[in-house]
């Protein structure tokens, strides 16, 4: 029986690695067997019936394992650790966004030359299976753009702005650091980093494109607070990525951005992860799923597993992109770090930025270019662009009347 | 080059069978090489540049095709054919629901003798890869059911329902049966035996269940006329298919539903269909895409032509299925027909049904077994299932206020 089991080495036994394991050696026991499980501190674990390993090397000496899982995260150890693996003709599954996003076109290459595997659903968009739809399924239907709400921590924060509305800013961040959301430094999260590392990703894989995550521009939701809460009601602020084709040109952008409320979007709430992918042939497919958790991660990670003994199609690296990142951006909302004012309003009038206050330091922009909009950022405390008629005409038609 | 092009043979040139024609040579000419096209009236397609052939058995003997594709639809001469090509060692892509639904167990089997592959991706859910992410994203989630919007024709009446209060059912249905959504004998999808066929076919996807179409308790939404319609505003009713597992008993239902409006089907509308799939491990998983129409339905054969080279794992039949239909179904909302009045209330007495009469010939029954429910639906215009507080908070309080 156990020869015929697919023998598996875990490396990480974090909130992911424990319920990949429990998993494998639950549900999936006649297909899987995990041999060894490398851990870092081993004092941090009491339990006797696991194969615990503090030697990472010794999953790839072991020739009897044939795949390895690699959840530690970070680019160190498990850049050397992953190498080495498929150096040493081993399939590694990983869940490590920040390696994919970064040295992945170095790894995939290196694992086809080994023949062997590098499968990395988990990576992206938590449960959902959106690597393998944009491998397999999809790309016949002639991708036009991708859509996703893709970092579960932040939709988080601004669902709970929406259905919180007595509870100011900084008390929902600290529910969100309490509650393991963010850490005690949420630039990755806020600032977008996360995000930008999960596009480059699917850029890969709906386009065939080569993109550099800190390339993809980003606007922070780093500076959200409460003056800008009204912008919360009705849960329509959504921390949206898109990567858009035309031609043969790309761009990305990583943006909080006030969907209407017919938006697929609209009810995708808390740790929930959105992808909407636009296509000539069939219009936009959307798919929702919890976007973080030990569990739905470890079933991204299972389904690779089965993966690996159905070589997957190639992503087609054909097209010679383009990338252009300076297009207009439309209606867009800002609000000016304080004593900023007078500088902030003197490039916009430089730039021939149409503008309207709607408060004290509070403006709809009517039209700005991205590249504008991002020199401006680190004076700026929000951006979000406006699309939506709907939430002027609910909300900002007053004070904007009161303005003009 | 030809040579290594996937050689195809097509059998039907209908909405589906010219969008297939033109995706191969086309965006996929790189790929396959289309080398015969069986059509069934010569006379009917003028275009001299496409490899016409009236026999459908020359695809079969023809030695260099490897793959056929079948977009004939209906059991004859389909059944044949795909039985014959399956002898033959030739994989099948087939988009016929009625002959999976009935014949897919044997054919399946038939295949897997042979060692070539029978794919059907476009027999459900349109565009949606629901079948690919059922045999392989998803079986790791440990699935709990299956809810969907399976289809696109009665999605698009009930959207024109709710959008178009002014007109009258029956206008909107002509519109239907006008645009080719509705054959002249409306049955089919009206009494829901389309859905039948696609839930039998995911139950074996999603359960590795075996189960007859026919067996599937349906409501149908044939009786839907004017007095109903005020059920359809804000656009919450659904036509609704679910299979459902509790244990090792599973209970499977097609029925026009009143959903909330917090329910992620909310706003899925025209030709659009939804499926979610409840999780174990990872909550729902919301799929949406076009449910209908040439474009969407070629590009889930193009996807099985792929997936045609990469086995896929097999269903997993090891459980040994319970069929339970007998469960009792809630709040319900029933019209009589004209005339049925009496012999309704006395079976509704006589079976202790508690209900509340909201209109002349309209009842809100607090509690009603599917097996009585269905004993009277000769007798009954319509009956939805009513989860919704919401909705009796929104409309019916007030009259049944006035009747209680």
């Amino acid at each position: 029986m156990k020869n015929q089991r697919k023998c598996i080495g875990l490396a990480g036994f974090g909130v992911v690695g424990r319920h990949v394991y429990e998993q494998l050696t639950t549900v999936h026991r006649k297909q899987f067997y995990v041999k060894a499980v490398a851990i870092k501190h081993p004092d941090r674990h009491p339990e006797t019936d696991i194969p615990f390993t503090t030697s990472l090397d010794s999953l790839i000496w072991d020739s009897e394992i044939e795949v390895i899982v690699e959840v530690i995260g970070g680019i160190q150890p498990a850049y050397d650790f992953i190498r080495q693996a498929l150096l040493h003709k081993k399939s590694v599954v990983t869940a490590n966004k920040y390696l994919i996003a970064y040295h992945g076109n170095e790894l995939r290459k290196l694992a086809a030359e080994q023949g062997v595997q590098l499968l990395y659903e988990a990576s992206v968009g938590g449960s959902i299976p959106i690597l393998s739809a944009l491998n397999c399924s999809l790309r016949h239907h002639q991708i036009r753009s991708v859509t996703g709400i893709l970092n579960g921590s932040t939709n988080f924060i601004l669902t709970a702005l929406s259905s919180q509305p007595n509870r100011s800013v900084d008390d929902i961040l600290q529910e969100a650091r309490d509650k393991g959301f963010l850490e005690a430094d949420p630039s990755f999260d806020l600032k977008g980093w996360d995000i930008q590392q999960k596009l480059t990703i699917i850029a890969w894989h709906a386009f065939g494109c080569r993109l550099v995550p800190g390339e993809i521009p980003v606007l922070s939701l780093m500076g959200f607070s409460d003056p800008d809460r009204f912008l919360t009601r009705y849960g329509r602020i959504k921390y949206l990525a898109t990567i858009c084709r035309e031609g043969d040109t790309l761009s990305s952008l990583v943006i909080p951005t006030l969907i209407e409320d017919t938006h697929p979007f609209i009810r995708v709430q808390d740790e929930f992860n959105a992808i909407l992918v636009d296509t000539e042939y069939s219009g936009g497919q959307l798919l929702v799923g919890k976007g973080a958790g030990g569990h739905p991660t470890a079933c991204s990670v299972l389904a690779d597993l089965i993966a690996i003994d159905h070589r997957l199609p190639d992503v087609d690296e054909s097209v010679d992109w383009t990338i252009r990142h300076a297009q207009p951006l439309g209606q867009v909302y800002l609000r000016v770090a304080s004593g900023k004012e007078k500088q902030v309003i003197s490039r916009l009038k430089k730039e021939q930025v149409v503008f309207r206050p709607i408060g004290n330091d509070q403006y709809v922009v009517r039209s700005i270019s991205l590249s504008v909009l991002m020199s401006l950022q680190t004076d700026l405390a929000l951006a979000v662009k406006l699309p939506s008629q709907l939430f002027i005409e609910s909300h900002l038609t007053q004070r904007l009347a009161l303005a003009v």
